[in-house]
């Protein structure tokens, strides 16, 4: 059986492995599609060596079918269309109070385990959500990222009708963007890059060039005066944290989606003269993988245009050299049945 | 009548001035007791004389009884006792989106109007509270700083036996650990001044030096190894706005009191590894000034420990000055009456 193994120092070998047999509690899965993810992305360029541990078999953002059941597993056959949360809390304690999704022990599968580019994989059965029989896989490939977009718009509790800017238009940016306005939000995108702006417009956003245009100005404009409801920022630029505050009306919040290694700088001030709220939101809870397959099976949430591409397994290593030539890509799948 | 006008440069006179007649809508207060606010010591120094314009009468921390009442109040008679909630939100607009207390035109009664240290006060009638018949007005003169605290805990959703942290014992801090005790969390107080650790000791709290103890650690010990539920930040300081993330449990929130006039550096990583929350804090709304009366009413809440000294109008300059020499005092409060 074919899987791609990542062997450090920007490098895949494509080679044959045994399938993982499933124990007690696990599925063995047919692997349709799997995502590249910017984190498949950073451990590629070296950056996770030493949590990935080289070679290893990486990805994480997958669809497919099961294949084998293993002992004591219910609720999922042979055939069943699935994607799975790549969230292994089995190591989770009292202490982390039942946030199972960032406990402190938190395995993620892909990363800390055997990942999904190969064409069979074992997991445990918890993590699989199944999806409607028929479902497009390449779409359900981006249940994980879309769970990702479910979570950060839940812990904003965006309502109908409010003004939320997304900052940055990168792949999540843009799943959040339409994850919100599916939510009732009337969304703005700022982005630098032009070519991801006028994608955003393609898809019917505002998007604008915050060097270019007056955003807080804009969120006025767009808001009676007020000021923005809600911002998402998924850039994780010093200056998107600099100023993200000027965007808000009173009692606006903040949800902070991006990753940023280095303590920067905020303006305090603004949160207590306006109330300001800031919510931190890392990955995905079953709820958000519920609600991902949701609008992915519902048929009408526009996610097939996040696609840009889709390589067969054999073609790993050019798809990933690639992504690092081309930087406005959406999404690249890996199709690990071709 | 007698009246401490500030007139620049750390200087009080205290003069005769003609009491103000009540017009429609507005009532005519017998001062009693005026707390002095960190803001009265900051305009003292001569920090905020642009917003001031000397000669003013200033202060805002204030008890009284009602002396007169203009045409069209209802609700109030000659002879209540009564506190007053220094907001004067009368140039708010519908883009404030109804929250009156810290609207765009917000002024500040005793700093962008005339204050209470002085005999007689008018005010506009919607900024008076009434206290119970019998108060004692020493006491109530804490209304305003005890409804800053409960402003906090409110927004912070205290929950019973939550371990709570309050970082900045001065009086706002004391009051907030005193609020958040009544609230039914456990509350460690964290404060570098050692006087002041004496006197929250005093009060029962457990009080750390954090330059001396490893808080975090503190706090893991304190909650089963999880971290504080939430943390009152309220002293101003750099070091406590780059190190407050790490004493929280997953989805710990921070409720920020403390004003920073420049932006600070912080661990926007901590709050998006275990999804924290910043919530922005300021000044009260009138929920917060009705449950900062019903305290000092109550009688069991500990108010009049914070009262640290009483001294009469014409000493109102030696009142500051003496501040300044003394920063360890907890509260001072100016008789009107006397």
């Amino acid at each position: 059986m074919k899987a791609a193994l990542y062997q450090g120092n920007r490098t895949f070998t494509v080679t044959d492995v045994a399938p993982v047999p499933p124990g007690p509690g696990e599925v063995r899965l047919d692997v349709a599609y799997v995502g590249i993810c910017g984190t498949d992305v950073h451990i590629f360029h070296g950056a996770m060596d030493a949590r990935v541990k080289p070679p290893q078999i990486i990805g994480h953002e997958m669809s497919g079918t099961v294949a084998e059941v293993g002992p004591g597993v219910t609720g999922l056959a042979v055939g069943d269309s699935v994607v799975v949360r790549p969230l292994d809390n089995r190591a989770e304690t009292a202490a982390d109070r039942g946030h199972s999704h960032i406990c402190r022990g938190l395995k993620f599968i892909g990363i800390d385990s055997p990942g999904a580019y190969q064409r069979s994989w074992t997991v445990p059965a918890f993590t699989v959500h199944k999806a409607p029989a028929g479902v497009d896989l390449k779409l359900a490939a981006l249940a994980e990222p879309l769970a990702v977009a479910c979570h950060d718009v839940r812990l904003g509790e965006v309502k109908p009708g409010e003004l939320a800017v997304v900052i940055g238009g990168g792949p999540i940016g843009m799943l959040v963007a339409l994850v919100a306005r599916a939510a009732g939000a009337r969304v703005i995108l700022s982005e630098v890059n032009e070519s991801r702006l006028a994608f955003a417009r393609e898809l019917g956003f505002e998007a604008v060039n915050p060097a270019k245009v007056d955003l807080p100005a804009l969120c006025r404009e767009r808001s009676s005066d007020s000021g923005a409801d809600i911002v998402f920022e998924v850039s994780g630029a010093k200056a998107a944290a600099a100023t993200m505050t000027d965007l808000l009306a009173i009692r606006g919040r903040i949800v902070l989606v991006a990753i940023y290694p280095k303590p920067v700088e905020l303006n305090l001030f603004q949160f207590f003269w306006k109330e300001l709220k800031l919510i931190g939101a890392r990955v995905y809870e079953p709820e958000d993988y519920t609600k991902a397959v949701e609008l992915i099976a519902g048929g009408s949430f526009p996610i097939d245009r996040l696609i840009t591409r889709v390589e067969p397994l054999d073609r790993i290593q050019g798809a990933f050299e690639n992504l690092d030539a081309t930087p406005d890509a959406m999404k690249i799948l890996i199709d690990c049945r071709a």
